[in-house]
């Protein structure tokens, strides 16, 4: 039936200010990007039917082609026994060089998606940056590889070793350095936990820039060698513009003393800058300081259905204008990536009807209501311009939390069914969903998708951060096939190139990505990294077999 | 007499509703930190005192322990020749090498502030990132000295030659590469003036995320290179956060492809930062894209006396508090600055009263209506709590214009005096004012200030970007005498070196603070910095004799 638009807005209108969520305990934060760590005892479909059983595979058996570097030494005796008097305190090493220590060695080995392991035998947890930088150097001069690690809850495989390098674990340099409540400057050791920094941040009204789905175990040193994306991004930018200073230590044991707390400060090459996102392959990250914003008291979140792409773009548009200081995430969800959750969770759709796609739009401000205000104006516009079909409006924390669900309930809800092939990529808005299209008609074209077990694949799903244009293509299957994997590898990455995108938006290249880095970088632009690599780590000890 | 505190508050408030602001016809926009590049026809009190008459000093004259690098090569005819046919077109070669150009030359040799005067008898001007590439490597191989100059408005002589460098002008790279009006990211050629972008940007309801007084004039190469701060970085942060990518070309002509127009892109060393601040010693910027966030529609403008610089701390924290989200300036002015404003402008000063400190608050938001009732809670507060003593808040735009010229007009009001000693400094927000303090009863006690002619100094003013955590300290004199500067210099420096502030907030190293450089950065950090310079100009040709 179709109603006039005014009639249709009121409906639609009441229904934004009259919403029936279900009610569910959820868990109590707003993560959507990476599943917290503690999935680490539920492991996700996806490795249960792996055929290892409960051992992880090997990363060395999973890329048969990487070799162990001739050029590291192997770990001696000697070497542990500097290491114990380096660091004065046997609980600092965990050697499994000189005695049996497997199991303690396990959780460094592998990662928490339980999908790489390596085989350290050494692992270190210095508690200051004196002790790191002793460490480094004597394992640049003596050629002993090691593994800077944090939260270790990468999603590339870039925190944990490959072959037998040493693990340097920031866990024990967990002291918040200071926070001063005027500027907004928080310094912290590197192994401060983000969870941590963040309530602490709380108790002071300001806010970590910062927020993703592991914030419960991930580090801020992790963060920032990572330039971790997450949730924030779209409102407070990333940390190459929030991360005021840093303390970092070189291979051959410099300390790189930048930890600034100044906002502003023009005196020389911003060399930090090569720390953030360089993945600990040229020094590890011992210190952060980080301009924090204040912390926002009113929070909504509302939820609509669209019926196209163009559409999506149009919400977005409207609501960087109506919405502009307040709209603190815009999030995209196809049709499919909620039926998916509607048939995992059994939770009633938010909205009546179906439709192609979904928004989640957050907004935080400082006054409720202002921030109400303008949300149900902007409600009342693009639903009278039938840029949305239909939406509902948060009442309440519980349902506000219920909605997010929909958003960060995707990724369990597509790992119900067996495996899922994942691709974390940044597209020019235009084209951001062009690749879950195009993605769908190549393997429909090959006859690998369809609703019995004959296929391999059940779908294309694609959500992600429409504010950043980061989309999340995920292919949920029932089980890996060579098929899939070649119709879809190189085939997306080339896509992407195509379009200038990034083959990875947020989450790194690590070892996961290392090989397509050229799908997102010129040929000079590798070779002018190279370069960088070479300067500060001449003798690659740094994370190797990763990265670039 | 005193009043209880609520017949106060009344009282102020409806002050702050009705104010009765001076009109005037100031500058249509709001610069603050560079005058604009108009001043260059009427130059400032300052230079007219100095002996040089008409014509500038040589920077040599100025620091004549600076001998011209022997490494490089004198400028031929024959290389002459070849930049004229590499570049296709006469009118792109200024040359003075071959002929009488002296004139046409003059631009390019000295800067707008009429202090720093160099020699070049070249000037070129390519078009495009090719033709740079070409005159680079040329230059490189031929060991000829370059200085990259996009508008020239710099205040520390890093885009004027000292020697015989051949400016490298990116005036006629002036495209507009692209607008996404959804993502907000623009692609500009580098030599696209500010304003002209930030014009164009308005077209489409978007905001360039820098600003600055020499928007008319500055090019968006040029601020890149010198990472300029400017009017909008409490709002929204630094280059180094929007700028998403860049394009720039080596010494050796390599073409550094980074121009990338995502928001997201992990796959790799963010090298681009390098160039952002790196004042083009490393290599010249030849294009910048740049993420660039929604115009606001509504913007307020409250202008306050405060009676010590804790309650300014605490006005600052308030604002942060409880503008948040729309809090887009917060300055700072002592009372000293506003008197010599009113002085030489004969303006009445905005409030009734005097006071030792004046702040100026600036929102900008998506709602008039919202914004104005945020404003007028938050001055309630401030001054129900005698934070603030007194306020008023303009009613309309050419009020707002009028306020903002108390903070704008103090550059201009100082020196009319005779000259001044100018630093431009951050310092941890507590101490921030305190230089200002100890500076002025430094010259105190050496008998340096005084209100007759006696005196060399008239006084000392701080007045900044408070939000920032950026004084600028000056010093107005009757004339330059040795005692004043042995008085200030190193020991402003030392001052700040204790606090661990820098010694150039936003203005760069240049040729003005290269030699002081490390009172702001370790030992370490310089020599790291001279790799990264050693290693993309190994010759030494990237604008020579400045920076570290």
């Amino acid at each position: 039936m179709s109603a006039p638009a005014s009639k249709g807005l009121s409906r639609a209108l009441r229904q934004v200010k009259r919403p029936s969520l279900p009610k569910s305990s959820l868990r109590p934060t707003f993560a959507i990007c990476q599943p917290r760590r503690s999935f680490k005892s539920t492991p996700v479909k996806r490795e249960d039917t792996s055929e290892q059983g409960h051992k992880v595979k090997y990363t060395t058996d999973m890329y048969p082609s990487l070799k162990r570097d001739s050029r590291f030494s192997e770990i001696t005796s000697d070497h542990v026994q500097f290491f114990k008097s380096a660091l004065g305190d046997d609980a600092a090493v965990l050697d499994g060089v000189t005695k049996d220590a497997a199991d303690d060695l396990e959780p460094f080995n592998s990662d928490w998606m339980r999908k790489y392991r390596g085989k350290t035998n050494l692992v270190l947890k210095p508690k200051n940056t004196q002790e790191v930088s002793k460490i480094l150097k004597y394992c640049n001069d003596h050629k002993l590889a090691v593994v800077p690690q944090g939260g270790n809850s990468g999603l590339v495989g870039g925190s944990v070793p490959v072959f037998d390098e040493i693990v340097i674990s920031l866990s024990r340099m967990n002291n918040i350095r200071g926070f001063d409540d005027i500027s907004g400057v928080l310094s912290v050791d590197a192994g401060v936990i983000l969870e941590v920094a963040d309530n602490f941040l709380a108790e002071h009204n300001h806010l970590f820039p910062l927020d993703l789905g592991a914030k419960g175990s991930c580090q801020i040193g992790g963060n920032v060698a990572t330039n971790a994306g997450g949730l924030r991004l779209l409102r407070y930018g990333s940390l190459h513009g929030n991360v005021l200073g840093l303390e970092a230590v070189l291979p051959d044991g410099t300390i790189v003393d930048d930890l600034s707390l100044l906002r502003k400060n023009n005196t020389g090459y911003d060399l930090k800058q090569l720390f953030i996102g360089g993945e600990g392959t040229i020094g590890i990250i011992t210190g952060v300081s980080v301009i924090c914003p204040q912390r926002s008291k009113a929070v909504n979140v509302a939820y609509f259905g669209l019926e196209s792409f163009e559409k999506v773009q149009a919400a977005f548009k409207e609501a960087k204008i109506q919405l502009s200081e307040i709209l603190s995430a815009f999030e995209l969800m196809d049709g499919q990536s909620q039926g998916f959750v509607h048939q995992v969770t059994g939770n009633k759709n938010p909205l009546e009807g179906e439709y192609p796609f979904y928004c989640l739009i957050e907004t935080s401000g400082s006054n409720t209501e202002h921030d109400s205000e303008k949300l149900e104006k902007f409600l009342e516009h693009v639903m009278g311009e039938e840029i949305v079909l239909d939406g509902v409006l948060a009442q309440d924390e519980s349902q506000l939390r219920s909605l997010w669900r929909w958003r960060e309930g995707i990724t369990e809800a597509i790992g119900h069914f067996g495996g899922t092939y994942k691709y974390d990529v940044s597209i020019p808005i235009q084209d951001l969903y062009k690749l879950v299209e195009d993605t769908r008609e190549r393997l429909q074209s090959k006859n690998l998708i369809g609703d019995d077990d004959s296929f391999p694949a059940l779908g294309v799903v694609g959500y992600g951060h429409m504010g950043d244009s980061n989309l999340h293509l995920n292919v949920p299957v029932r089980r890996y096939t060579k098929e899939v994997e070649e119709a879809i590898e190189p085939w997306v990455y080339e896509w992407i190139q195509k379009r200038n995108g990034s083959i990875s938006a947020e989450h790194g290249l690590g070892i996961a990505k290392k090989k397509y880095i050229g799908y997102s970088r010129s040929d000079n632009m590798i070779r002018l990294m190279k370069q960088i690599k070479d300067l500060y780590d001449p003798n690659g000890i740094m994370n190797p077999y990763k990265y670039i």
